[in-house]
């Protein structure tokens, strides 16, 4: 049997009919070279914005089970089309629901993890020279519901049917030729990166790369999938995610990533009682807010204050939570500022290199640039400053490890 | 248990979310009077045109199973919709696809014919006080494709959702407040008809009568599923579909319908040989074209004329068959007319009782209007004539018998 390699073309490659013929002209060509496919397609550009609009409409809360039974259409019109246009090039295709392409779910609506794949079908179906057209974004839970798998779910479905099917590669098609070492619409030469880690780009996903989903990639990183990122119609090579060997990796910056989408709350005048603080991000926990930077200082004997950031979208509701502990616990009081911004380095092993340290705080302080809170895990190192300096900030990063020098460019 | 009564909305009746919001609202009050309620529901307005459109914009020939792929979204929107709208009036409700609802059909894409009904799900889903709503005009067949039931498919999954489920009536909500015994529209004084049995009905929906389809009427009277279609907006008693017992039956005309969408093709001078017309119809059911009146006539000896109607969409395909007949078997040639049109009468008992055909051509007579060709059926008589006198000949057979005071005007 030949080798299967899984694509995934996005809303952005489908929204039109012309877009849906030229990316059956891709699968074609690429069938014709021997390869099994099996394509996941996300809904047609904005439809799923429509749709949501349609549901908003009726009721601002709509209930989840029907959201995901309203959702989960887009993606049926998209394989259903893009099975046709292969067809009118002469070639066999089926197109599969989450439900009969196997994809099995938990019963969290809107945001479902996938448990199991029943992948029978679509091996006949490949079997018989069908390219298999998948609906990526949806499944179904135990009882028979239909399930979506929320923010990058479609890259999930790929993901997942790769590492099931063991797939030699999954090729994620998106409107972007790879992931750069900073964002090209603020750092003009900006390099594509050629080879990534998972664990570097994980990071950079949740940093502010909004190329791939830090989930998909986990998922990817869990089963040994190798992904490539590439243009759904530019020409190029793309950037590989793979295991790269750490042991023959020297300390690189990999790349500089910005996240404008942030706050910062600050619980003040907390009292310095055991377990404290453990209060507070129980509470935000859960709410489901993910907490990001997190610094406890000792202001005087006592007293401490414990800043944190969160995304914008949970801003609000850190806020509120914040307050309440605050009255609690009868701290002195809060502050929150949404005016700030997270520059941040990935890179293996940036973090056992001192001087990487050094040298981004150096390029910051000589841009006249505050650095707020710090934090760091193995392969990253993120700064919190004003959002208005963000720029400069990223500029001034991507010159001090030369960057512009690490691949190709835009 | 309480009487279970089974509704079906078409997509006019839920073309934009407003409508939506007033059907729901509907929906709720007749759930407060104590009803379990069954909802069947049509795509949107004219989104079935639009998806069709996409497919046709792909490729002129899309294949079925894809275009049942398609086109089953419209009705999975709907039905998400209607639930949210319902539970937004504070009230528990289900959306069902064709396939989860149970709904099996024969393997037949685009005209799919139901052939079971595994109701389970929809029992259990009332029974925890849920109003259940169904996506219309599709199921699966056993393959697990998607299937779509072709035309009058919404009707039919009420129907047979109201025969397994033993449904104490069926009623079909539409644009229309109810049967009439002429199309309003040319018949100012036209009537509305209280009761109609299952055999005018299926007659009436052949001969014209747009307001719903013979295949869901032939369905109710096999199972004895009582009917009432109404407006989905305005009030009214509506129409009454249900077995009349014929031996308290006078003999009435129901109704006079009109049809302009027919043409008329003559083989002129086909031999007169054992089994020749059997030929020509063969070749024309083989194409699935389905033939109405036929007449054949002899001028002289061993020549016969073969005159027949079909619909106009089986136009250009009967002309082609018949062609190719008229060639093979040597006839004198051949005639086609799509300046025709056909008028006829409804009635239980109107061909028992020779009187009432004779009023028909008189009237038609008198009006000048000539008559082409004449069919009966149990219940029915049917003229064909020339389509530009098909206004006045209903006019004067609705006058004539005294139609306009059958039942509540318009």
């Amino acid at each position: 049997m030949n080798e299967i390699i899984i694509q995934k073309y996005g809303g952005s490659s489908v929204s039109n009919i012309d877009k849906i013929k030229r990316i059956a002209e891709k699968i074609v060509q690429k069938a014709k070279q021997g390869y099994r496919l099996v394509i996941v397609v996300s809904a047609m550009g904005k439809s799923t914005d429509k749709l949501v609009k349609m549901a908003k409409d009726i009721t601002i809360n709509p209930r989840e089970r029907e959201l995901d039974m309203l959702l989960s259409t887009g993606e049926q019109v998209s394989i259903a089309l893009l099975t046709m246009a292969i067809h009118n090039l002469n070639r066999e295709a089926i197109s599969f629901t989450g439900r009969q392409a196997g994809i099995v779910t938990n019963a969290a609506h809107t945001k479902a993890k996938v448990t199991n794949i029943h992948h029978e079908k679509i091996k006949n179906a490949l079997k018989k020279g069908n390219i298999v057209i998948v609906a990526g974004f949806q499944g179904i839970n135990l009882n028979g519901d239909v399930t979506t798998l929320g923010r990058g779910g479609s890259d999930t479905t790929a993901i997942a049917l790769a590492a099931q099917l063991q797939a030699s590669i999954c090729e994620i098609f998106t409107d972007v030729d790879g992931v750069y070492n900073a964002d090209p619409r603020i750092v003009h030469n900006a390099c594509r990166i050629p080879v990534i880690s998972y664990d570097e780009m994980a990071e950079m996903a949740i940093l502010g790369a909004r190329v791939m989903h830090y989930r998909a990639i986990d998922l990817a990183r869990n089963y040994k999938v190798k992904i490539i990122v590439k243009s759904s119609f530019e020409p190029g090579e793309g950037t590989m995610i793979k295991e790269v060997d750490a042991m023959l990796e020297k300390v690189i910056v990999r790349g500089v990533t910005q996240e404008k989408n942030v706050g910062k709350i600050v619980a003040e005048g907390v009292p310095d009682i055991p377990g404290i603080a453990y209060k507070l991000f129980k509470a935000l926990a859960e709410k489901e807010i993910i907490v990001d930077m997190i610094i406890q200082s000792s202001r005087r004997k006592e007293i401490n204050d414990i800043a944190f950031t969160v995304a914008m979208n949970d801003f609000d509701k850190a806020n509120k939570i914040t307050k309440k502990f605050v009255k609690e616990v009868k701290a002195q009081g809060m502050i929150s500022d949404s005016e700030v911004a997270k520059v941040s380095i990935v890179g293996a092993g940036i973090t056992s290199d001192p001087l990487v340290a050094s040298r981004m705080f150096g390029a910051l302080s000589k841009e006249g640039v505050n650095i707020d809170m710090i934090s760091t895990s193995g392969i990253r190192i993120s700064c919190l400053i004003k959002s208005e300096h963000l720029e400069k900030a990223v500029k001034a990063i991507h010159k001090e490890f030369n960057l512009e020098k690490a691949g190709e460019k835009k």
